[in-house]
């Protein structure tokens, strides 16, 4: 039962007294019309008008509603379910692709490859993992990972979230704080594995609750240290802990970030002149049959998943000088995430999150903001999920897509004084984001795919949402007895932002030129002279190292021993003789720290290097493991690696783990403004020379003729 | 002489027939009406119209026209210069500004502190650091550095590259080469210093030539192997060596970068459709008296620099609760440049440039191009120069200032359907951009200092322009010698892109909330568990400790040794007592790797370190030295650091060093797509919390109302 139903029973009144004070609290925080133009929806809704086609028209086409309609009555007449369908949760629908050769030799007028899907489920509490074939209605049943679960359903968080409610003593705790249970918000916090019994045999949660009187953003009002583990198929409480007494519920006031509440404070806001990125003559992109982008030379094929969030496939660019499209990343998305506290006390320990694996990156991206969180020029696509019930429903506008202009330079040169040359040759930099919003509970993650003219991807987090705070008995840092660590840092009377890291780990099958490629590691390093030869001492020489198994790919970054990171294609060159390839290029950045014996470490041990390589295996998708609810960490990125296969001129893929140490400051309180950073996939001998050589300066007469809004 | 100068000869056609020959090649190469609507202005104009007041209204407005014009009375008529007023040579000349607290005491409508100015001028081959009072007309000479030579003047830089034309050997070499003398292109490349005894006494210029037949991108042309040595006082030809006379000249083919040259070609640009940030209310920022920026809370002072190109001074922030000005940043600029090449041989050991200090990063930052250095919505600020003799110029549209929205988001939050809470709060990301483009010969260099309403502060420096190229016999790299090294990448036939690096250190005045301030190292450690306490084995701590001395702030980055590095003020503390401060955030950057005894290193020792931190010396504002040509490096950044001052609770400078490593890829032939990247000095506990909770979200009624051009 999932609170968007709650609310509807609310709208008959006919609820439970228990339910009726759980969900009053929601009906506390309307929504500012201006800013949230449509629904949430996570009730199935078939019949919701999507943006995209009712039919498949590409190999890699997500399913679509109907495929998911039939794939439901496939599974639920299966004799082994059809004892009970109602008690066949689907915990993840998802197409299966065609390999991809098929997918390659797939063109535009051909018909379909057979559809495929996979499916996970769980009957009677026993995990399925299914792949389906929609054109014969085969069902094959495929071996489970070795432990673990499988991605929670919305149902399974929500539901856990209420069970605490039904326990008299957790009441008593809650009462004795002086918070109504009419107040309380709890949530669902993914149990990780530490080793104890219990965890190999019950799918456990951690339920932690929350104040929201006077203020939406309840995150700020932990009732600290008191924890609830629920049993998510029983939703028995299995044990409460309760050490925070003594610590006070922090205060509402100065939380609340929602425009309607704020508009009327007497503190200023900055309003700015209206600033709009405009094109009057549309955007330069298209979208054909819902999934496939065209711009500037590139083609791919984008869609949302339920895991990843967003899904880029089939990249390919048109060579500047002979028009060729040409391959260049086959699949790129947001593989898995690890964001571990760093407060090993009994109501923290165990948050250690794995978004992707444990929520479902995709399932918790809600719809985007128009002119907020995309531009007024941007374009919308809806994302096609399942319930738990098995019927699929509409995220609607959960990907955007449009043409950036910050003002910036793609290239330029001016000649100066020293030559006196009248040469000023400048040309503007315009680029193609891909943009998905992640709400995951209280931090919201962005992640943009940014595609460049000169044959770049650039690929952005920001983090931004609210803190994952803990309650604390103190109100000023003097407080503090000296020798206790305080695990972060007090942002507002009785409120401590613990310190944490964030890993978002991307998979990056990148095709260049073809699927067969190569890592190439060019270290930069200091030569010494001949003192005869040259005035010189030193200089920095490149020396190319082709890796020829896994082990030599698995990167730690260095300052001091600079490399480039190239994927090559051995089989292709320039017309010089370079061979063709692409470079990884980290930006900011930040490096796991953890002992690699802790379980939540030897569970994230994918972020243990900032860089793998590994020979590409369709059951090698998810860096964490399929099944990475509370398993203990046999089937990550790091197991696979150790394996040490060949990964020369074979079809390899890239993982690249971009990282945050985040110390919280005031400045996140109530609300953290965005911090980003990024990497870029760079062609390196790509091409035979700069890709946007010609293209054109801006000029006054094709710019838009604009006036102020009629309203001001 | 310069090279205008020369043109406006020609127009006259009353030059000599040597020099016809040379300047011929420049009006072969009109530049494209559409992409620069005005003009070179290296030559006096004091009548030039100017966006700046005729009048310095602030104390550390710089001087003006006239201003320029008094000091040059004041000087030539000093009893030493007054014998041959035509020798005295102007190397510099600026505000000697004053006093801090003067400065800070100062306010508008108070009369202006008496103007004083900073000169380095030469007479008859000797150097003079002056000091004068504009008010009294009293002039007082400072001690000279040790070694080193002041900036050169336009006129040493143009005249140098004339002076082989002159020597009978060198146009011998040329023609053997099959060039044509009038086909050259020569640039005075600075020759460093590496203990030869010659450069004690005379000022050395090394030049080399190109040929501009066939292309106005005369560097991929390069004459290989010959160096001319120059006298740049004598003009005399000290030294020809010439190695290279097997190497062919590359060809001209594919090299031309100009929009007139290139529209007509077959190959397909990919036109997009018009972009653009229109904001038709007009902009939120005002600059008030031609240099005090006021935006969004942010108050601050710019002007261009002949040496530093563009400096931001007094920055103050508005408080978003009190409505108090804070002071953050009383003055930032780039100080010295350090681009080594990797290429120990003859013609190129010695190229380790050090563009602010040798060439003048202002004298080089030619006029933005509207529409495209900068977006429609660009105001734009001039600069006024001095001359060789003395004369002020001014320099159009030499900086840009503008608001920026690329779509992106200043901070944001969904409810998810974990909580079923219908909220999604979303603010857009508006960002003002203060700009300067430096194009030192081949190089472009874009410096950006972009101001958020969190705060944050976003110094961005982005590469482009036209690589530095080494002539090569082969057209393939197979036909390299496997034992040699290539010292780069083969970007054509016969082109070799040689590996550099750039290093750009930034002098920052921070006065975090005042002037005194403390320099933090907060280290993020793991610390161990007790495993009767926790299922944890480890966690992330983190520890502060505040620098003593100088050597305690000299900071090499470690990815796997985490830090944060906060600027504090130890008096000042917020609500619940967190010192306030700002961080410096490095993203991606190079480390500087030669022999540290290597001459070009002990020259660039400022690079040794990514961070330092001084106490403010007046004296300490140039990393490489006031008078960085050909020095030895006994007045760097890192001999003054090595003093290990007290820098605790005392006004200090951060300085950060921002690096790139640059392998040349075909891409970056012939003309290089920009490269960049950035550092931000962040607020962390500055503000008692989110400073931009209150801003508003865009509302479609605001925006503006636009059609396509007329044109289209």
């Amino acid at each position: 039962m999932n609170s968007s139903f709650l609310s509807h029973i609310l709208c008959f009144s006919l609820c439970l007294f228990l339910l009726l004070l759980f969900t009053l609290s929601w009906l506390q925080t309307p929504i500012p019309p201006s800013t949230s133009p449509d629904h949430l929806l996570t009730h199935p809704k078939p019949t919701q008008a999507s943006s995209l086609p009712s039919t498949p028209s590409h190999p890699l086409d997500p399913l679509t509603i109907s495929e998911i309609t039939t794939i439901r009555s496939i599974l639920i007449s299966q004799p082994h379910f059809s004892s009970s369908p109602s008690s066949l949760i689907f915990h993840s629908l998802s197409l299966d692709p065609p390999d991809k050769d098929v997918v390659l030799s797939w063109s535009s007028g051909d018909p379909l490859p057979p559809r495929r899907a996979s499916a996970v489920v769980r009957f009677n509490g026993q995990a399925h993992s299914l792949s389906i074939d929609l054109s014969t209605g085969t069902v094959s049943s495929l071996p489970n990972p070795v432990s673990g679960f499988p991605t929670m359903t919305i149902e399974d968080m929500t539901s856990s979230a209420l069970a605490p409610l039904s326990d008299p003593a957790f009441n008593r705790s809650v009462i004795a704080r002086g918070v109504r249970t009419s107040d309380l918000a709890c949530l669902p916090v993914s149990s990780g594995w530490f080793g104890r019994e219990i965890e190999n045999k019950r799918r456990l949660i951690k339920v932690q609750c929350y104040s929201i009187e006077g203020t939406a953003n309840f995150y700020m009002r932990p009732i600290e240290g008191l924890t609830v583990l629920v049993d998510m198929d029983t939703k028995e409480v299995v044990e409460i802990t309760d050490e925070g007494g003594n610590i006070p519920i922090p205060k509402s006031a100065g939380t609340d970030y929602r425009y309607d509440e704020l508009r009327g404070s007497s503190e200023k806001g900055r309003p700015l002149r209206p600033i709009s990125i405009e094109q009057p003559e549309g955007p330069s992109f298209e979208v054909v049959d819902g999934h496939r982008v065209k711009w500037a030379g590139w083609e791919f094929h984008l869609k949302a998943d339920a895991r990843a969030g967003l899904v880029v496939s089939a990249a390919t660019v048109a060579d500047p000088i002979t028009g060729k499209r040409r391959s260049m990343l086959y699949k790129g998305f947001a593989s898995e995430l690890f964001v571990p506290y760093m407060d090993p006390t009994d109501a923290w320990y165990f948050k250690t999150y794995m978004d992707a694996g444990e929520y479902g990156f995709g399932l918790q991206a809600m719809p985007l903001v128009p002119l907020n969180d995309c531009p007024r020029n941007a374009y919308y696509m809806d994302g096609t999920f399942v319930a738990a019930d098995g019927r699929p429903y509409v995220r609607k506008n959960m990907i955007c897509l449009y043409e950036s202009y910050a003002g910036d330079i793609g290239w330029r040169h001016s000649e100066s004084p020293i030559t006196g040359l009248e040469i000023r040759e400048v040309r503007p930099k315009v680029t193609l984001v891909a943009r998905m919003a992640a709400s995951v509970a209280n931090y919201d993650y962005i992640v943009d795919w940014e595609f460049q003219t000169d044959g770049i991807i650039r690929v952005k987090v920001g983090l931004s949402g609210i803190l994952m705070v803990k309650g604390s008995p103190y109100t000023h840092i003097t407080q503090f007895p000296s020798k206790q660590d305080t695990y972060g840092t007090l942002l507002s009377e009785n409120i401590i932002g613990v310190i944490h890291d964030h890993f978002i780990t991307f998979h990056l099958d990148l095709d260049i030129d073809g699927a067969n490629n190569s890592f190439v590691k060019v270290q930069l390093s200091r030569q010494g002279t001949d003192s005869d030869a040259t005035p010189r001492r030193s200089y920095l020489k490149a020396t190319r190292h082709i890796a020829q198994t896994e082990k030599e790919a698995q990167i730690k970054l260095k300052l001091y021993e600079p490399y480039e990171f190239h994927v090559i294609n051995s089989d292709k060159t320039t017309r010089v003789g370079n061979p063709v390839g692409y470079k990884v290029v980290p930006a900011g950045t930040a490096a796991a720290l953890l002992d690699l014996k802790d379980p939540p470490q030897i569970r994230g041990a994918f972020t243990n290097n900032q860089i793998w390589v590994t020979p590409r295996d369709k059951k090698e998708e998810w860096a964490g493991g399929l099944f990475v609810y509370q398993n203990k960490g046999e089937d990550t990125l790091a197991v696979w690696s150790e394996r040490d296969r060949p990964i020369e001129n074979k079809d390899i893929v890239l993982w690249y783990t971009l990282g945050f140490h985040h110390i919280p400051c005031q400045e996140d309180f109530p609300i953290m403004p965005i911090v980003s950073s990024s990497f870029d996939l760079k062609p390196v001998n790509f091409f035979e020379r700069n890709p946007i050589l010609n293209s054109a300066p801006n000029l006054e007469k094709d710019l838009p003729v604009c006036t102020a809004a009629a309203s001001s």
